[in-house]
């Protein structure tokens, strides 16, 4: 082995491997496929990649671990790491620099499970009419009579036929046409034409279906594609992964901070994202081949190892390739618009904000560096704001509040809020910075949507006691062994109803402080913060061997974004001149999660029956798919985002009055007529 | 192969030959017919002979060239051979005896005398309405009341002003254009209109004239371009270049068949265009800069050399760089745009002969990794047919006789001969296969228009004796002493002179044999050939030792390309039912030099009154220098190439007796009513 490598060993999984010295155990478990969790893209600040390194020789791997192999102690590991852990050989995984042979115990907190992905595609109708449509054709051969060009004698047919006037063709696709018209296939060919205007793709013979397209969602922490058959509009396959550019800041703003202070960070951030789309096209083509097993066969003393594919009986498999994919579409905030096409985003992050372009774009994929078909476009769609981009004009295209007589109002919640309000007369639209606590991060016990996460849950109002249900397990507390519950923490949209129950059971108070009169043991003062705490799962029912608890800073985090939220409402609702809204529409994975009596309850927006309340899903990644498969989606996209008025919230009169009150749950002074009955009325009316 | 031979090939000519060890490459050369040059005559002073000896096996002819092959260095050579050189394989030709197998190359100084580029811009009428023009807009500042995007901004400002609707932006120069707004001629600047539809640059500030313009003809075997100002229309700089496409083969066909040999041969063949195109460009630039000087000085021991700006008092120099070239226009044959294209042009090549497109080409420099600016465009003007390149299309949109009411016969004679014939109401096109013998290759003494190249003679009907003049000195033979002459050869344009003069003082008859009858000592039959020749000038008028001839051979081999030609504008008029024409144009280098008079009594062209005769020059050039200046000329073009009607000649009834009639000088069942006088009746009206 090379003098600057070392072996590896992770436990309890068994991963190992051999790496460069000098990497962090963060970087070296991603090599070699473990799965350690950091929230906050390495910074050092989350203190959630704890893991513990093993002393002795460990004989079954012929190596010599010792704390000793490790970078020395850092400053930033002190505030995560006691004492006593420290003791124990526990280090934080982005600190730690590997220097020699070691073995790495991951605990189970530290484990990032697999996400559960819920951004699936939505049915929502949409109408046929793709921006890429095939044509099957049979051409004329040369003759002296008439040796016209190849290309005109395509162009002819398809205007004869078609009605295809003046189509360009792209030149990459003209390159690869003259041996494709001479196939064995004879002058018959599947010609694909974008926007009726330009050929960008010659396949020899009939060929009904071959085109597809990739519909993709950026968000800032997560990245979301549908995989669709253009002719059939069916969704083979939805891909999703952790948006690369978290290693570069957590949020928005962040990113933007690092494009400032790196000369070539606006370089790295975009490509890293184009090297994760790329990725994400691979993962949606891969998904039409059988799945493969390793065999391994023995020749003489030598065993071999090959992959072998294993299709599952009477399953067709498409076995696509990138080139198949001759469109996409994307839909991101403006900041991620801006680092993707590495259009500069400091104006984006500087009042009056304004982006560099509101249109949509159709760059060639070639130009970006994706790797789809060589001559495919890039449908990239249209900016509102600065700080509602193309995601929200997404969610609109697919909601279509212009054509609707309802005044809807449109939520969604990623790291950021962003609000429509109007119906087909006017809409306007605003973003909040709700900040990530209402998806669980930055909270004691917040985590991502993964097993072992409290999803939902009930509090006896009488007792205080808990009653509760994790990711991954479909029985309830009350129907379990405590030790069978394995519970790690509380995901986003498990907190909202944590909230609403501590709100509703009367644990804590309008004012969203602890109410003095517990009924229950769970209710103290931390030992350590000296902060109150409500405890939801004592230890005997976790995984991770400490009770999960939710204290009144996690409260207040909740109500701050919340507040943020309500205030933006409330200020959009004023510049109507309405006092009700006849639908809200919840978008994003919070929407899909959440009981929206809790939203109600929790006062996230103003009153409504509930009834019309809705959750519309990924509607940012429905929208794409809209502007994938019906291309008057992208005229659509392009009105709207130009006719939605937007409102910069923080300049409105008395925004920090608003904010205040709004803190309250639910708003203080507003009434909330359909909370009646469902929340005991001396809580709603408490003062 | 007999042990004491040895193969050559001599490049960029592409000529072989087998020649006896142990003679210089010099005397090789002679052999094999490649001019080197010899100032000193081989005495090993002038150091003009440099040659290359290429290392490696050539697998197209078989041979394995290397340096070892020669006779050891020569104390002589280090005077003229520099270290880095001699590196690279440099040797002198005087020196270097043949020990095995060469391949040779001569750089373009070597080549004997440098080659006279006669394709200067010539002074035609071009509406100025250039692809890309520029307009100076200030933008407003993006404030809270109005925070839209820059791009909408830029564009709002660019419709209001000059009614620029619904602009597009290259992706490449969105990307540079935030800085660009926030230069410190903030919100001023200049942008630049790709055909009113798409910004491709913007400039920070006012900036007249900034963007500059290429206009390409690529020659079979030259490379021309024109540097054009697109504001003033001037021509800063003419630019050329022999084809590298050369070392692949001297004509289209011989390219074609390496494409077809060769896996990678279009390819490589496309990719010595880029390389020679990017050459060109860096050529134009750096036309706009002093000239440098090598400037020596001195540190203790150590001398420095370095290179030092000798600037001409009073001039400006603009130093501009490839990316102030934003628009590129190419005409070139067919087969050369194929090439250049990576388009298979083997079915150009084939019957009948469809090129893979017609229309015009509007194609990203990026894409062709063209390095001129990023977001230009480079458009490639129409081909007619598969033999009637954009080339015939730039010498139409120049001289544009479509518009015209006479009946005009367009003559282009490079490689190939390109003719059109008709008017406004009419016009076809044919190619005839003249090769390159009305341009002086392929004869005895045939050499480039270069120093000591006959280019006029006249020769008394009396005596037969001849007087001529050389390019390089203006003295006629009568004037001089004969070694003052200096000469060489006889390049195209004396070619032409050379015949018509034989005919007219009765040295050949009508049918191209040698008269029977000679009046002096000049006619002989060769020794060593026993073929008849006829001494144009004695060898001591000469540079290189021996007579100049035109040999029986020669003579014949004219008579085929002026047959070709008389035959392809004799069927091109029956095919529109007329028998004479009103103007005769001839395009191309050959154009150029050609004596009227004489073209018309060889019989290159149907009888036409001498003052009808016209030459235009580089006129395929001029097209291509039209359509980058004026862009209603791109559409002119798109409409002309598809109404040529285009005539394959070689199926045509009777082409075959039209041919032969057609070698008589001139043809004898035609009347030539404007050679009365010109040519002694006995000699005009012989059977």
């Amino acid at each position: 082995m090379a003098a600057d490598k070392a072996r590896l060993i992770f436990q309890p999984s068994g991963r190992r491997g051999e790496v460069e010295k000098g990497m962090t155990i963060i970087e070296a478990s991603r090599r070699v496929g473990v799965d350690i969790e950091a929230l906050c893209g390495e910074k050092k600040v989350c203190g959630k990649c704890k893991v513990r390194i093993e002393e002795g020789f460990y004989e079954k791997y012929g190596i010599q671990s010792s704390r000793n192999n490790v970078s020395p102690w850092m400053e930033e590991e002190e505030k995560f790491v006691n004492a006593e852990q420290r003791e124990l050989g526990y280090r934080l995984g982005c600190c730690a620099k590997i220097e020699g042979d070691l073995l790495i115990f991951v605990p189970e907190e530290s484990r990032a499970g697999k996400q559960v992905v819920s951004k699936a595609a939505r049915d929502i109708p949409i109408d046929w009419n793709p921006a890429v449509k095939e044509y099957y054709v049979e051409v004329i051969e040369p003759t002296f009579e008439h040796p016209t060009g190849d290309f005109e004698r395509l162009q002819d047919e398809l205007n004869r036929q078609f009605a295809l006037r003046d189509l360009n063709i792209d030149y990459w696709a003209l390159m690869k046409m003259p041996a494709r018209l001479r196939d064995k296939r004879r002058w018959a060919m599947t010609v694909s034409v974008w926007m009726d205007k330009e050929i960008i793709r010659v396949l020899p013979g009939k060929r009904e279906g071959a085109n597809y397209g990739l519909a993709v969602d950026i968000g800032t922490t997560t990245v979301a594609a549908y995989f669709c058959n253009l002719k059939t509009m069916e969704v083979i396959e939805t891909v999703s992964m952790m948006n690369p550019q978290c290693k570069y800041g957590e949020d928005v703003m962040s990113r933007i901070t690092y494009h400032m202070m790196n000369e070539d960070g606006l370089e790295r951030m975009s490509n890293d994202m184009i090297e994760g789309l790329n990725t994400l096209v691979k993962q949606a083509v891969e998904s039409t081949y059988p799945p493969k097993k390793k065999k391994k066969t023995k020749e003489g003393e030598q065993v071999i190892e090959t992959w072998e594919e294993v299709p599952e009986e009477g399953k067709i498999y498409l076995r696509l390739e990138p080139r198949d994919i001759v469109d996409m579409t994307i839909v991101c905030n403006t900041a991620m618009h801006h680092i993707l096409l590495k259009l500069d985003p400091e104006f984006v992050g500087l009042a009056p904000f304004p982006p560099v372009i509101h249109r949509s774009l159709d760059i060639k994929a070639r130009d970006l560096k994706i790797k789809i078909n060589d001559s495919a476009y890039v449908h990239v769609l249209p900016n509102e704001a600065g700080f509602v981009g193309a995601d929200n004009v997404g969610v609109l295209i697919a909601e279509a509040p212009y054509k609707s007589d309802e005044i809807q109002l449109l939520i969604d919640i990623g790291t950021n809020g962003e609000l429509v309000l109007g119906n087909k007369e006017k809409l306007i639209s605003s973003s909040c910075a709700t900040g990530p606590a209402l998806e669980g991060a930055q909270l004691a016990y917040g985590m991502r949507a993964a097993p072992g996460a409290i999803e939902r849950i009930k509090i006896n109002p009488e007792t205080h006691e808990t009653d509760y249900k994790v990711i991954g397990r479909d029985a309830w507390l009350s129907f379990s062994k405590p030790e069978e519950m394995k519970t790690k923490g509380i995901c986003g949209s498990g907190i909202l109803d944590v909230l609403a129950e501590l709100y509703t059971a009367g644990v804590i108070m309008k004012s969203g402080v602890f109410n003095k009169t517990q009924k229950s043991n769970r209710f103290r003062l931390n030992a350590d913060t000296k902060q109150p705490e409500f405890v939801i799962a004592w230890a005997n029912e976790t995984s991770i061997e400490r009770d999960v608890v939710i204290t009144q800073k996690d409260v207040r985090q909740i109500q701050l974004a919340k507040g943020a939220l309500y205030t933006g409402c409330k200020l959009m609702m004023r510049k109507m001149n309405i006092d009700k809204v006849d639908v809200v529409k919840i978008a994003g994975a919070f929407g899909t999660h959440v009981d929206r009596t809790k939203a109600l309850i929790m006062g996230l927006f103003p009153d409504c029956p509930i009834e019309k309340i809705l959750s519309v899903g990924n509607a940012a990644g429905d929208g794409a798919r809209a502007a994938l498969l019906n291309r008057e989606k992208r005229v659509e996209a392009n009105w709207v985002s130009r006719n939605v008025e937007y409102i910069e919230l923080t300049v409105e009169k008395d925004f920090q009055v608003q904010f205040m009150e709004s803190m309250q749950i639910p708003h203080m002074k507003d009434a909330f007529p359909h909370l009646e009955g469902i929340v005991p009325a001396e809580v709603l009316h408490q003062k």
